[in-house]
């Protein structure tokens, strides 16, 4: 069943690794088909040398494998969450990729410092808390998608593809699997540059609201203007 | 129309992605042909993996389409006054490359700590002020072109190869399109380097004045004797 | 003799240079066949390009060649006090891998600032103290075993794969050859993001116990539910 | 004439472009006969895409074309100042490698922070001083040569394969074309590990005297028993 997204999920991973923002077995790619409700993702600590599109397990929305040999991904009720809570995304990305969890472990949200970012972000990459003991102990997985959520509250999902998560690394979204793979690649970048230039300038203040507008709404919404038609 | 030219810049965008000075969709390379004035350009937010040559866009110097099914990059305008406004350039070349990109967000011009930098720039490397906003409100990318005009009034367009454009990134000029993306490569090295000298040793000066004559100049004008006879 | 743990060491080795944790001749990787007591190691200054699997050298615990045309890599004794010390581990590498030998010069442990960390080690990678003046004169590469063993003393060798020796760079162990050269590359990741994470905020605390206890042990140990059964 | 050299120097410039050491045009390897007291070098300003081993220039120690179409190297002359002043090296290279210019343009010496510079540099990597104005007037490449050579008057040239040139950058050499380029890779990775060790801990001291004799004799002169016996 639903082949032809094991086939995009399964891609999505493998260019998680061809973008240099995993090593070994970590990171984990999902995608959901919205007609059934149901969301394939990579399996838990296999080698991307060894992991093939069949091995993709697919799972229900309350973490039920409904096919695959192998167990999902350890972190899939955060994706699940997160599936639940935002209709429009179907792809989601979870990575250590560098910078980006740089600013996840120093407790920083990323400031809008230049056109890069407000090309892809509408202000500030957001920041969750640290989950509570409590949190933690039972329904961690669970529980990390419902921090991100209580974090993004007030926010609208097409104007931030990501988040970081305190002392972890990052969440991304998008249209696909391979949408929210292309976002992580591009958080990591705009983390990456921030990261120099606040090493460079410290006192640097975040880029006129004016420009951001700009940036942003030239690229999304109904008045874009970047891109072709769809 | 313009075959020989369409490849030619096709090659050079495609080296931009080889060079690693853009991820995604981003930046975007032009070249001119000088006898009928028109300008090819990379289309707007096509990705690299999916672009040939014959997607290339054909544009006059009002930025009207004379040929090509796509649009024209977005910042095709600010391509266009560069090349009404500097007669010698044939090439234009917009990226995010990174360390370029982190001193134009510092707010800080390239300082000339070294003799690698004074091999192709005759001085710091330049930055322009931010648009205002009116400059953004209105042909926003037109007005980036005439920013990047007036920063360098006073200045010889051979002796410096391109700008940064404050909170945003660099735009690299030369002899060609393939000869812009060389000396955004070039920024972007001469970047890193002065970007870790600095994070090295703060209080570092200038090299002396007649250290980046010798260097710019065995290089550059009349009196060059770098490279062979042409 | 023992061509299949020949093949298996040869092939670590290579991958020390392909995961970009050495340059020119530097590093070595070991493993051992438990039941005989012999262990397989890489010979000493031979050029990674250079090398095949028959090159491999076969020592006894008290060092000495037991087959092999060449000379085994100088740090062989420090293996063999590693093998003695710790039973259950199998497989040994030793780099100057960047980041992690910068923590090592920097005579630092790497603390823990996030479950990337807490992933794989338990608690902060440990540093040794320098060797005295007589450890270092006699029996150099020897005393270098026994300060990190000394280090170990009161810790699990489970919960801590690698080791920073003081002004030189890291050892790193596992349940095979193959397994020491993944444990490297994953403390220079590691390094390489509480560095960057030190370098934006030199305030910043270590992860929270409860998140480090959560992290370690749901991928090690008998409660672990990462990745698949064995 | 030459043939064999020409190859072997032309070999050793594109190892450093593989090597990452250079981009552009930049840098140059020469070898010398010592027999014949010619030189084989790079030609001034071509493309590495574009340069074959018929390209190299034979130079005599005036600095006489001896052979070849193209003008040799630019700075050919500092070469044939180390030939003369050392004649136990029989290969020069010099780059703008990023991290050995970032030493050279903050003047600083790398100083000798950990085994792995141990292993290879007996003592702080040296720093020249900058030329007069004098000097950069009239014979410039030359007197490039006389200020290292003047910086390296105390100094063993076998203990110190490689310096810095004052707001420039590296020069080193070695037993061949090929070995001069492997100490510059060598030295790059150990000024990339003493910068990023002194930007996390600016109080470092340099390695015990007792651990750089340990480590530099093991590999180099009489009493070496790193590597395998020649």
């Amino acid at each position: 069943m639903l082949e032809n997204l094991k086939r995009e999920v399964f891609d999505a991973n493998i260019r998680l690794v061809d973008y240099n923002l995993v090593i070994s077995t970590w990171g984990n790619v999902s995608g959901i088909d919205r007609n059934n409700n149901l969301i394939v993702i990579k399996p838990s600590g296999v080698d991307y040398d060894e992991l093939s599109a069949d091995d993709m397990v697919v799972v229900d929305l309350n973490g039920n494998v409904v096919e695959g040999e192998l167990k999902p991904s350890s972190d899939t009720p955060t994706h699940i969450e997160l599936y639940k809570a935002f209709p429009k995304i179907k792809g989601v990305t979870h990575s250590h990729s560098t910078y980006a969890t740089v600013f996840a472990q120093a407790l920083m949200e990323i400031p809008c410092l230049g056109t890069t970012h407000a090309d892809n972000f509408y202000g500030p990459v957001p920041l969750t808390r640290f989950l509570t003991k409590d949190e933690v102990k039972e329904n961690y997985e669970k529980n990390t998608g419902l921090v991100i959520i209580e974090r993004l509250a007030d926010m609208e999902i097409e104007s931030v593809p990501g988040i970081l998560v305190a002392g972890h690394g990052p969440f991304c979204w998008g249209k696909s699997a391979a949408d929210s793979v292309e976002k992580n690649l591009i958080l990591e970048k705009i983390a990456e540059i921030a990261f120099k230039t606040l090493s460079l300038n410290k006192e640097v203040k975040n880029l006129p609201d004016y420009i951001l507008d700009k940036h942003f709404l030239r690229k999304h919404g109904p008045k874009a203007y970047y891109g072709q038609k769809k």
